[in-house]
């Protein structure tokens, strides 16, 4: 940007990133509210409207919020637009506009963890080690038998490749414990039998998951698997997991004592962040995903006697940040690959509606995994293991920036993503439906 | 970064930026909490706090958290642990950490919007017009003086240009309402006859401050000076403040008939954000502050009979955000200009010191500059209107980036900055203490 004074250059741009901060969270929020409320009166979750207002944001839609990473361009309306408004060319609100996205994308991340953190802590650990040995048959069927339908569906009935139909198949191992959580919270079915074994299943899922991540890259990357840090990531995860049961005994009163000799306004909310983040670091730091970090961080906090009050001052955090996480996952959805007018979809329609079906088969079969001597609605648990969500778009970010998949393939792969992220609220509230009536909402969405 | 494979790289400096949001918050929340608990002991505001675990934070001290424009380098040893932590090399990691920046500046303009956001919410409309003429009174003089003081001294005393010397002086006039507000509020002040002038007062200042920003920035641009865009900027500014007070008695029960009529859970905090933001982005289309935006809203919220919740529903991002806003000014801040032993500061300090003492006698002054029959504590408004803060910092980031100031008007600036910024609230807590016994300390900070 020679061409002008650099000051005002400075100026111009810092005005045009404001434009775009508060114009974005203003289009997410009223958008994803307008929606919401439509989602409400039909007795749908909220979040099947975030998802739908992210759809009409972005890439599908009026193109007002573009992930820079999709390479498809900002609304020229709203160029033109922001360049009057900050008095700057084209080129510079475009290079703007996507210096400015990471931040939507961290704040999104802060609502992701602040959502995971309640549900963390409105969970009951003992409920959910009661439920346990359920929760890893779930997640282990829920994981193995899409992998195999899809991978050996693809190689079979498709001659897809090895390397592609391994990374489709990784691709349906995910659930996405963010959409999940959500669902169950809303419906008041976090503490039912059914919800525990779910976010149980959905959290071993993401362990899985992790390691599913690095054995691909590595097979994909230079072709060889060293089994080292493969296993150096499976104890990481297994430690984590019972540091984490371990320090849910002891950290509640200990953080009470600690908020008792706190003097300083805010101090509640902020201690609860302190361990939010350090256990977001931690498991980062070890290869986890933070979100796990998030969700131990509610368990560990969950046996404070000031549980009620934590969940009350990070529930408005949730409301704002965690409506943009979902609009974004929204935004990033290309339902142009839907259209079976356009011949290039045809080759890949058939292969998605074999994904798709095979994503749904797999993952509610694992309702029936498990041996339980209690009534439990099987189908519910099967159904609360079907949203891939920001895991499959994940996945698939990762086989497209590596140039390992068709194009077919690819928006086969995000059918498959977008198939499953929407049946799923929309099942659930179904088949919650006959025991809504007595069901307690969580004030958490 | 051609050496790795795109999806190692892509996935390794992903975990990088997550390492770095996690620790940059852990480390901004642990220290600011740690050093706002010693304050609360020694009965000092706990912005001093917040201000000081940056300084301990930032460039001045360990190098931790580094905004990029400061051009200083990030600790080695960070750089080094990270570099462990996510498998990237040295020059990847600063690379990661300095595209990762802006997201927290992003949060923390969220915790100014949000902080100004209640002090709009807590004031009252009619009790601020009752002071409106003392206001203008304060903020024309606290403008004036220090302006005429700065620049008048520079050139007549220290022989400086006048380009420069009028962007010193101009750097002079700034309040930063952020600092004022968080204080008053945190002293219970913010209702009180002194706490409603400095407020209107800052928020008036602001208004100016962007009308002289763009006279500067025309006079130091091209050096010549047309009236026709200050004039315009000039009446924005009058018309969104009488928007503002014209909406502020209608919108508050429209507002709470539509909260009525919303069911979608969270309804009220994001309702409440919507107003912010479109009140921020309105300011910032019309060329005024996002900030003064984010206080409008507050004031046009303020006659909603859901007021006591709104502030509840946005406290909690208050104490995490504007924290992290606070913080930021302080890692900002490179008090290596204050060493007299460095030769290289010995020119600053004495224009430096001259600068100082300009500020706080032009502000302090501005505090009997008013007529007003009922007792006023004056210093205690002279006081308010000190600290420079933020503004005070973009002023010198604007000139620095300009080429304008020499390196020792540039620190004498920063000193001048630095001085004002924590002496305000220490003089404050001083000044408020005997009346603290009975003053009801807002639940704001």
């Amino acid at each position: 940007m020679p061409d002008l004074p650099l000051m005002v250059t400075g100026h111009a741009a810092g005005e045009a990133a404001n434009l775009l901060v508060a114009g974005r969270f203003l289009l997410i929020f009223l958008t994803a509210r307008l929606f919401a409320e439509g989602m409400v009166r039909w007795r749908l979750p909220t979040i099947l409207g975030e998802l739908l207002a992210g759809v009409l944001l972005g890439v599908s839609g009026l193109r007002l919020v573009v992930p820079p990473e999709s390479g498809v361009p900002l609304s020229p309306w709203l160029v033109t637009q922001l360049g009057f408004l900050s008095d700057l060319a084209p080129d510079q609100v475009l290079a703007v506009a996507d210096e400015s996205f990471p931040a939507l994308q961290v704040v999104a991340s802060l609502g992701l963890y602040a959502l995971l953190f309640v549900t963390g802590l409105e969970s009951d650990l003992d409920e959910l080690i009661a439920v346990g040995g359920q929760a890893v048959s779930v997640a282990c069927t829920g994981v193995v038998l899409p992998f195999l339908l899809g991978t050996g569906g693809l190689m079979l009935l498709f001659h897809v490749d090895p390397v592609p139909a391994v990374f489709a198949g990784a691709s349906m191992t995910a659930t996405s414990i963010g959409i999940t959580a959500s669902v169950f919270a809303e419906l008041g079915m976090l503490r039912r039998r059914e919800g525990l074994i779910v976010i149980g299943a959905a959290v071993l899922d993401d362990i899985l998951g992790i390691v599913i991540l690095a054995v691909v890259v590595a097979f994909a990357g230079d072709g060889s698997l060293t089994p080292g840090p493969i296993l150096q990531l499976v104890a990481a995860a297994l430690v984590f997991v019972l540091a984490a049961i371990a320090l849910s005994r002891r950290i509640g009163p200990a953080f009470d004592r600690l908020i008792d000799v706190l003097k300083a306004p805010g101090e509640l909310v902020v201690a609860a962040f302190v361990v939010l983040f350090v256990a977001c670091f931690t498991a980062t730091a070890i290869g986890l995903e933070a979100a796990l970090g998030a969700f131990a961080a509610g368990l560990i906090l969950s046996n404070s006697s000031r549980r009620e009050a934590i969940r009350d001052a990070v529930t408005p955090v949730v409301s704002l940040f965690a409506t943009v996480f979902f609009v974004l996952i929204g935004t990033a959805m290309d339902l142009s690959v839907l259209d079976p007018t356009d011949p290039t979809n045809r080759s890949g329609l058939l292969v998605a509606l074999f994904l798709l079906l095979a994503a749904i088969v797999g993952k509610l079969a694992s309702g029936w995994s498990f041996v339980s001597r209690e009534p439990t609605d099987r189908l519910l648990v099967g159904v609360g293991m079907l949203p891939r969500g920001e895991v499959g778009l994940i996945f698939l970010g990762l086989g497209t920036a590596a140039g390992l998949l068709s194009p077919a393939l690819e928006a086969a792969i995000l059918l498959m993503v977008i198939g499953t992220t929407f049946l799923a609220p929309l099942l659930l509230r179904l088949l919650a439906s006959p025991s809504m009536a007595g069901a307690q909402p969580s004030p958490l969405r």
